[in-house]
């Protein structure tokens, strides 16, 4: 049913792609077409390259299903995890393998840099609803940053060395960079700037989601007599 | 190191909300005040909420460097993952677990509802990072949904019913419902509307994805013949 | 024709209204309910609140037809200002208006506070259009603040006495504040603290643009030996 | 003052400028150096090109002065709008001489395209503050759009054709361009396709305001027995 959707979609789309453009474009209109799925999508749909993901997928699927008949049941008609994560998008950083924690007990909002901003809409949502709606409580949110960071790496960089999107995001990465530049300035090399980098920007990230309204109004409601926002900052920190 | 560092903000936290204050709000000021780091946190600074995570993510990280004493130091030099991931926050889709992948193979954004909004910069600059930095392949990324979707299901509810920023978050999926709503207000049950608007929003972000410039661009520098963003909508669709 | 399409529009919105919601809801649905676009507005569609309005502008157009009647054929057809102006939303600073230029002479973006974040793509792509676009020079990019602003004052506040958006909004006026609150709270009053940050954030938001990768490359383009970004901080600062 | 601060800053960034950066960019570093303020900026100060306008604004601000002496001190003192205007930045379209409106009568939002969709916290913040600061009531919001509309020309064109800023934030345009794409492909030319999608696209943005829930609770609190989100589709409208 999916397979036939994305189809009709692409018809859609091909519809749109033949849409009479400006006449100025046709000349390298030729070499310049829009993808369109239609055309690009061979007959077979063939799903190779991740065949051997969907392959690991049912695998999984297979596995769990064989150690509780009724354990896809059971994740379908619930979810109440006790902790939210906020981490990066680095692929060494999965929240759920490096804290041992099952399918079903961490809700997770990951992106470039492990960024919690006031104005990131992405971030703030997930924020909200992990404390509003799923009842996660506020010294149970993880904000997670790692060493060797790329999004820290390119905020030390010039913003002509980072590409277009990235640069506007990491912004304030830079922010805390320019705020602690004499301290940043006085070490002896590049790396040792990357993870002071990294660890200031933790403690920044926690700082912004400390000062939300969200996990305020949460704390004062809770009459907790704690406030913790606490961070990991790498695997293998130990 | 940490600990301390986090203790000066919190300091200078302290320093900034005992800034003078508006007269008018003095009156409610007791009862209202702002959640100050350093008053709530205790001079011991207990980790117990956490502290279970923590031992956790120290036994993995034994038992890492038991299989492999080398393992994290091969980890910090590269992360060269080979897909990118874009789903949901939701506590019960874990990129990494479903997929079956180690730690360094998935690049992951995930968010409320599995979005893959144009103006989102969250999600546009994980997918440029991916796409620009770490060159993942476009036909490797998936966007994937999941039924029973909270975010879903706040779009078929009232705004009124929905928490201030998810109800912002979540207006593309509004879109998606009215664009279909006469199919959707055919079906028998609410819970099939949810099932089935799951899947026409994965198709819909999937198609947002394969219209950025920023994977458009990269299919036609590779001259790949198929455009790929596959979608696998639920963990237990085996 | 754009009466009746708005009434085409609200019909799609009061079936959309109509959609079965979540039985939970029925109890309450009677005083909760949506607004309606069509059961709301009167078959007349009575436009008197702006009939003022409309009135005014008429007159305003009749005026400019008479002077030349060519007027607004000449205006549709070309855009050409000559400055950008990146500035607050409140009502007493109209750029037109202050700086005495006719319309067609200066491309605006206004918002709460003038901010010029990196990640807002409202602010962001609005400089990218005046500067890639209009060819608008960057030592024509003024940003504009001015004294007794809303914004700036509620960044003075409690996140508690602010509004949900405005509070997440205000956030980098916020981190003005805290970089300056050694010199803000050695200021006598509140209006005093106000004044320096209005000053403060206009200087702030100026240095955004500075380094923003649009202004920054258009300058490296055009060897300019001046990068002007400057401020007008009050229409009364004479 | 202000002069002084923004060279202060200025120094600033050059300290941050002149940070280590990675060894790989010494090569070029001489071609492509960050923008230096301080470097750049001539000891003169000199004002030149904007000197015309500020020229121009203490003119303006001379002639209020001399019609009404307390002019300034009114205007600082209260800020009371009845009117919100979501407008394009597009310089052809400034709110208060089109509506004939003096300063302190309209709270503007101004940007690409007269968006307002729900995750733009730009917008959004403004609409919220208009609302629930200010008081302004919901039948006296407009959403401006305008013939020749150079958001609306970009949604038409190919991604490959508009910057990378802009494209993403004009998406919104595109989803509308999608909708009634069979509408707008049965059109003889361009022209009168871009003229179709700028009506399209103030109706939509219309749409999106008046079912944010700023704007939908202020309609229920008042009572209102009509919603009015009025548009004015152009200055010579007539």
């Amino acid at each position: 049913m999916l397979a036939q959707d994305f189809r009709r979609l692409a018809m859609n789309q091909a519809a749109i792609a033949a849409m009479k453009e400006p006449s100025d474009d046709d000349a390298e209109g030729s070499t310049d077409t829009e993808p369109s799925p239609v055309n690009a999508r061979p007959a077979s749909m063939d799903l190779d390259p991740l065949s051997r993901l969907l392959r690991k997928n049912k695998a999984w699927s297979a596995a769990r299903a064989q150690e509780d008949p009724d354990y896809f049941n059971k994740l379908l008609n619930q979810q109440a995890p006790e902790y939210l994560w906020i981490g990066c998008s680095d692929s060494r950083v999965p929240a759920n393998a490096i804290l041992g924690l099952a399918p079903g007990e961490v809700f997770v909002q990951r992106n470039v840099g492990n960024q919690a901003t006031h104005t990131d809409l992405n971030c703030m949502s997930c924020l909200e609803y992990a404390v509003k709606e799923l009842k996660v409580r506020v010294r149970n949110i993880i904000v997670c940053g790692h060493y060797g960071c790329g999004a820290v790496k390119g905020a030390l960089k010039l913003p002509s060395k980072t590409t277009n999107l990235v640069n506007c995001w990491i912004s304030d990465i830079r922010q805390c960079r320019n705020e602690h530049r004499s301290e940043l300035m006085a070490l002896p090399t590049l790396e040792a700037q990357i993870d002071r980098l990294c660890e200031l920007n933790v403690l920044r990230q926690t700082f912004h989601v400390a000062t939300t309204s969200t996990a305020g109004a949460a704390s004062y409601r809770s009459r907790m007599d704690a406030f913790n926002a606490y961070m990991n900052t790498m695997a293998n920190d130990t």
